[in-house]
């Protein structure tokens, strides 16, 4: 396969905003659009959740698709507002979270229901290996931002947690952020 | 091919020094390495020119390769320091760099010579698409801090930009950083 070289090309982040210099292709999640991923219900579907920036290439094997995303603090009961989280739709391809602002967790879960969690801040590079389903929570009072990196092709597959719910969740408690078992979750 | 998931593991960059926590794999460059690239004499073999830290995963085309670059600032006669610049072995693998700290310039070029040359300062994302070799150039007076990413498979291809050099040098002109032909380049 031979096709004329992309030419090179820049964006600017602005790290403590998340915002793109271009941003051709902004994704803005409401809570309404989170329906069903949260314990308990959602108050105001109009609350916004969470927006991701894109940097567009062709969604090839070859090339390194990346975005920022700027994650809003709230919660839903006590919940800390998250994304929806997702395998790669070719599930060995790995993802790079590059922590901007703010601070949050990082939840990954294998398809068999295992869960890690890594701390998000700034400065840390989280790395997302395959087969591994990702999902941020935002459990700071700022929003969260962070720099997505990962190969072209490696598609989504949102449907699987949409349909299973997430091992885990992420709750405020006592003593700060707690990570607890879903009651929700349909194991495998 | 199946193996078992990796781990997800993270690493702690200084946005200001490139520094990683953990740093296992640290590549050394003195000018005695880059001999034969300036135009000029060098005059001193042991200065230090840059390092290279690199987070360390399987190379396969399923992972991505990260690594943070320190590059000091100097000059050998006009010519800024530089890094060696490779192409991938995979040609048509892309790269991002996203810069951190300090300022310089990222030149690329084609194997046919065509360049390009796109500005580097703190949240500068750059896109290096695939077929095009790279070489960051340190213009100002602090160390020049990127971070890099890249399809694990890509590989190095040092050997080209050894043997013929890069199209074009950058050096410090009347009014700031000139890019001129290389005088030195063997065109293919």
């Amino acid at each position: 396969m031979t096709s004329a070289p992309l030419e090179p090309f820049a964006v600017t982040i602005d790290f403590a905003t998340g915002a793109l210099v271009p941003d051709p292709d902004v994704l803005d999640r409401r809570l309404a659009d989170l329906d069903g991923y949260f314990v308990a219900d959602i108050d105001d579907p109009g609350v916004g959740a969470y927006t991701v920036h894109e940097v567009r290439v062709p969604p090839t094997g070859n090339n390194l698709l990346s975005s920022t995303t700027v994650l809003a603090p709230g919660k839903v009961g006590d919940e800390y507002f998250f994304t929806k989280g997702h395998f790669h739709a070719i599930r060995d391809r790995a993802e790079i979270y590059l922590t901007l602002s703010g601070e949050g967790l990082l939840v990954m879960a294998l398809e068999d229901g295992r869960t890690v969690t890594k701390e998000m801040r700034p400065g840390i590079a989280n790395y997302v290996p395959g087969h591994w389903a990702h999902r941020s929570v935002n459990t700071g009072t700022t929003p969260l931002v962070f720099y997505a990196v990962y190969i072209g092709d490696a598609g989504y597959d949102y449907a699987t947690i949409a349909e299973r719910g997430f091992p885990v969740i992420v709750v405020e408690g006592e003593e700060g952020p707690e990570v607890r078992p879903n009651p929700r979750y349909v194991a495998s």
